[in-house]
């Protein structure tokens, strides 16, 4: 096999073969490929498209190239291993709640997550808002962890897909990050290779997600779940909205402090219907629960409170406080709490999502590079959302900074952020779509 | 500027400024911007192309990566200067015979030429087979030489769009050859650091040339007139035929005696017209003679010998010997001729000019690689072309090889070059089109 010819078969539009892209990536990776002919590769990947078969060959390619986990080795046999992937939206904290919910329902949650960067924010940095908590484990205690309480959230220690981390970063500087199967083929390589049973993938729809309408969205969903199960995985894919900042909380301990609330029954609307689907639909794969029995046992176990005392043990077993999960308000909090007031009355008609996600950033709840400090504290709490009535003056959101000047500097930004206007409008739905690869 | 911003500028299809291009062109040169963004962005011109006045700004920006001459500094101002370049095909040696006719018509020509390489042999290797001639002139025994006899072709001393150099090779490697404007813009990018006022393009069309069809040779063409007219220089590109060998003779030393021969006024029929047809051109160009005008005073220079002479005297200036010159038979000859027989009677209707450019090629007359030596003595003598009636057994060609197992092998491959059957066909006609930035 040839480089070139591979390139240019690509190019010209024909299909390529398991063994040409296995060999590409294998080559790619021992660096017998060069960048310039893979950035080549990539360009006529985003203008001639990927086959369902070729995207899953280039998924598997790249999630063989470095660890693959197997779970099977410490759970029993018959436990069917379900992980969950969100495509990444403002006020995503879904994993803290999700996790412990099902956990609680008796199907281990065993996930690696990762940090955020941009104007999302990522999983195991909300976490270190727990004083103590610690998502660095060896493979011993993350698998100790996940047979005693079921429940295991770790930073990504495995080598997971190097092929991606490589070809994700020439992408980025070649102009090929748009490209659907080249998007799809990075999320899937990393998931094939944890090696979950079954995936739940949240793909964020609207202007605070990646895919901003739903024809996108649907595309990526549809061919993410075409790549899992092609690869033996039972997949669902969820089309959620991401219009507006998901739940009320943005900010890492603020986000911490709403999922241990919705565990508690008391998140908000958005945000339990997202959770719970979530949660449902990875007791179906797992279970194969129906929906309502799946939405009762969830119920049940926040209702018992065995959802919030699986978040507790979690906490504690990784080196968090379990305290600071008792007495949330000793999280750390923001110097400066100042309400960002409604210009005028009406509804609101749109809220700028990414807007407000980079506000928070700027308050120094977000990271421009790999390696930045942030401040956990910072962020902002959305009073409200589409469809609510607002009096003038009244507190649309209040902004957690760490001064008076960053906070005065954030409510500006987050009043520009509110659309309001004099026509009543309906509350966004959370779930657009679902396509699933199995029937229920 | 940024490279990625002007990769996806070209990926989105829309138009690239010339400080854009000029500016991306010298990042490339400079090693500011990597091979991989270059190999993105050449895919991303294959699949987007690029307007007239973008490919333009590219080869303006390749063309001054290097060396830009002048020879209006040694000739007198009014002088047009005019180069001619060939698109490359078999039995190509119609510099050899323009040069001296048009020199001898008054217009000097001071030409840089390049060696062969694959199954095309290069002007420079050609007039190698002439003991002693030197391709390698100082700057000024070049100017020296272009004032005294007004005729010189030197190898490429200069340091020509080295930026054209540069990204011909990524392009190799990358699939990103046979993109129109990068294509054009390569070809016209020496020739304007070459500083000519006028160029005459002969574009080769048919299964011996780069470009087979003639929508493709047009499109080219077009595109190449369109550059140069944009640069400011007087254009023709004509669009001439490569189906079958230009006239009789493919090989080096059989095709500098060739030349000669028509010089004499003793050449194939089909290669007089070419020669006749691109020097006219020049000379429309150069001293704005009228076609028939330009023919008579061609016909005239060839009838009086002053043509041949300046051939002679080019020769003897860059230190061949020209003894060699008036008793072409002296001229490297093969050890071995053997002809080919036609295998049955019919009419010629076809004759596969790549297949006897490699056979050629295989005798010893081609190279590899650069720096491989060649035999200059070994080619074919094609004594039947495209429409000639042929008996059974009667000599198709004459194969020159170095030994007798070469020349059989040789003979087996012209055989299965030439097509023959029963129908009557019509000689091929040598010029398609001509594409023109002046008005006759």
């Amino acid at each position: 096999m040839n480089p070139v010819d591979i390139i240019i078969k690509k190019r010209d539009g024909l299909a390529l073969t398991d063994d040409e892209i296995g060999w590409f990536v294998r080559g790619f990776v021992a660096g017998a490929i060069p960048d310039y002919q893979v950035a080549a590769f990539a360009m006529a990947v985003y203008f001639q498209n990927m086959s369902d078969a070729e995207t899953t060959a280039l998924t598997q390619a790249m999630a063989a190239s470095g660890d693959q986990l197997d779970l099977h080795t410490v759970l029993p046999k018959d436990v069917v291993i379900v992980d969950k992937h969100s495509s990444g939206g403002i006020g995503d904290k879904t994993t803290l709640a999700v996790g412990p919910i099902v956990a609680a329902c008796g199907l281990p949650v065993g996930k690696m997550s990762g940090r955020g960067l941009g104007f999302t924010g990522g999983t195991i940095d909300k976490l270190e808002s727990i004083a103590g908590w610690n998502p660095e484990l060896s493979d011993a205690q993350f698998h100790q962890q996940l047979q005693q309480i079921g429940l295991v959230i770790a930073g990504q220690t495995a080598d997971l897909a190097p092929a991606d981390k490589q070809l994700y970063a020439l992408r980025d500087v070649t102009g090929t990050v748009p490209s659907l199967p080249l998007i799809a083929s990075s999320i899937m390589s990393k998931k094939l290779a944890a090696g979950a049973d079954a995936i739940v993938l949240d793909v964020k729809c609207g202007r605070g997600a990646f895919m901003e309408t739903l024809a996108e969205a649907q595309a990526l969903a549809r061919l993410m779940v075409a790549i899992g199960a092609r690869a033996g995985r039972k997949m669902t894919a969820l089309i959620t909205q991401m219009e507006q900042p998901l739940g009320r909380a943005v900010g890492h301990a603020l986000e911490v402090k709403e999922a241990m609330a919705t565990l508690h029954d008391q998140g908000p609307a958005d945000f339990q219907e997202l959770v719970q689907t979530v949660a449902a639909e990875m007791l179906f794969l797992g279970k194969g629960m129906p929906p309502d029995a799946a939405r009762a046992q969830i119920q049940q176990v926040i209702q018992n409170g065995s959802a919030f005392q699986k978040f507790r043990a979690f906490v504690a077993a990784q080196g968090g406080d379990p305290q600071l999960v008792d007495r949330p308000e000793k999280l750390p909090l923001a110097a400066v709490q100042m309400d960002v007031p409604a210009p005028q009355a009406g509804f609101v008609q749109r809220i700028d999502a990414r807007a407000v996600g980079l506000t928070v950033a700027a308050l120094g709840g977000g990271r421009q590079k790999k390696g930045d400090a942030i401040d956990v504290s910072v962020g902002v709490i959305c009073h409200a959302k589409v469809g609510d009535a607002v009096q003038a003056g009244a507190p649309l959101c209040t902004v957690h900074a760490a001064d008076e000047a960053a906070a005065e500097a954030a409510v500006q930004r987050i009043q520009a952020a509110y659309e309001i206007g004099a026509e009543a409008v309906a509350p966004l739905p959370i779930l657009y779509d679902r396509i699933s690869s199995q029937v229920e």
